[in-house]
């Protein structure tokens, strides 16, 4: 049997980054920051959107406003990265094909990351960026949280917060390839492994002890890993992964969580996809076939 | 006497880098690659700008388009990172600040890199570019040539080769802390070497034998060293550099020459500067004054 090889130029970026940080194991955060924020250079420049860096509840990122969007709608993306890597650079493009199929603008947050900040501090943050949209005149209900990877865990728990908090609930709440399973014992780390090109047990440990690490919180606390919460009276969820990704056990399970307790949810797979495959939009049919996806039910979500 | 530090976010990043460089010395091309792209970082997103990727003459890149912009003139910008690093994606903000402020498209090429692709791929990339231009039906003299770093030696060494096949020019040429001393040799190599936080002899020279190395061409040819030049007959010429940089030697020398060979030459200095300080535009207020300054110099050039 042959070793599986990319197929696609997200597959490329993720065995080349596994080139990276195999050879030199001991690369500082600093460094792994720039090698992630790399993410960006799977996305095509969407056309017709500008940008501007602002902040929302003196969290900073960037603001993404595809032409003619509707500005009292707006999409708050979590970004990915394990809650240590990952920014506005790395997902700016991605949101910005979001925003722009949806006909929104969006805002990318540069939530604080771990180890500096470990858990709550990005929940927190995103929550303020939240209150200060509301504030800015954003109805909760125009406002769609979503999330890729780590940050669909964070969009999740963020929305978690605001039920126990007896809170208005954003309209809908959408992720791509959410990273939930922080017991890191998911079918699909073994079974998926070599398929996988970026995802492996170890990192994703790394990752783990960077968010929890000295606070305390157990990986069975549903409020870092939603595969443990109620989800009863959840917002409308949109899930979507690819079925050879490491995580793809993850997404599986938070879809017969969430049809258990009775949530309105959409399960798309990627066939053949990487880790957050909608990151080739403009490069890719399929992903662009999915950013089509989650427009629709995007604006499904405004018919009901 | 203390070693001087970083005053601004360049600097810092400048020596971030250097940090990572020395701790990994025998760093791949392709990982060196992924940390010149977070040059982008230095940047602010322009407000008001869109872009897209296309190619122009086989050459793929990004088209920088503000809003309400002059889309019959057009900047092209040849990036710096020594021939060998650097890209669309690290320059996409600074081109749109300075696009934005001159009020016209640009487009930030993705020519080919060395050391797969020596001396004179890039400037072929470069001229291919203004070919195509022209064809899509841009006037020569609605062309300027941008260049920052190395892309300030390419953007001469295009204009050279079209003064040696007799062909209509482009209206000017702007150059930010170009690298033109093949020979590595400058004064403030050493004299600028503690207050620049990039650039030193040793990666120079890496960077040359990238650049020149199997080419047989000596140091001192005009077309990879302008210093050499005969610059009789030049456009009008734009020069900007930092003056603690180790490179700013090359810019006093241009200038020189410039002036010397009756060529229409502006050279601003920034005091304190690190190397392409532009690169600071919306976050730092000699950056900004820069983009502005340039943006007349490129007015009156249409004044003339």
């Amino acid at each position: 049997m042959t070793e599986p090889e990319p197929q696609d130029l997200l597959g490329r970026i993720y065995a080349q980054w596994a080139v990276e940080m195999a050879r030199y194991p001991d690369m500082s955060t600093e460094l792994l920051r720039i090698v992630f924020d790399d993410w960006q250079r799977a996305t095509a420049e969407p056309e017709d959107v500008t940008y501007r860096h602002t902040e929302f509840g003196g969290v900073p990122g960037i603001q993404v406003r595809p032409l003619g969007a509707d500005s009292s709608r707006i999409l708050l993306l979590m970004h990915g990265g394990g809650f240590a890597l990952g920014s506005s650079a790395s997902h700016r493009k991605l949101a910005g094909h979001l925003a722009k199929a949806c006909g929104v603008e969006a805002f990318v947050a540069d939530f604080r990351l771990a180890p500096e900040h470990p858990y709550p501090a990005a929940i927190e943050d995103g929550l303020s960026v939240v209150d200060a949209l509301v504030a800015r005149g954003h109805a909760m209900r125009d406002i769609t949280l979503a999330g890729d990877s780590a940050g669909g865990n964070l969009v999740i728990a963020m929305t978690l917060r605001l039920m126990a908090a007896g809170r208005e609930l954003p309209r809908q709440v959408l992720t791509m390839s959410p990273w939930l399973n922080m017991e890191n014992n998911g079918a699909t780390l073994d079974t998926n492994d070599a398929t996988d090109f970026l995802i492996a047990k170890e990192g994703l440990q790394a990752n783990i002890d960077r968010y929890l690490g000295g606070t305390g919180v157990e990986p069975t606390n549903p409020f870092v890993n939603p595969l443990y919460a109620d989800l009863t009276g959840f917002p409308r969820l949109y899930i979507t992964a690819g079925d050879v990704e490491s995580l793809y056990d993850d997404s599986v399970r938070l879809h017969a969580l969430a049809e258990k307790c009775g949530v309105d949810v959409t399960f798309t797979v990627g066939e053949g996809q990487q880790h957050v495959f909608p990151f080739l939009a403009g490069r890719h049919e399929r992903a662009d076939q999915e950013i089509a996806a989650m427009a629709a039910w995007y604006a499904a979500g405004y018919e009901a």
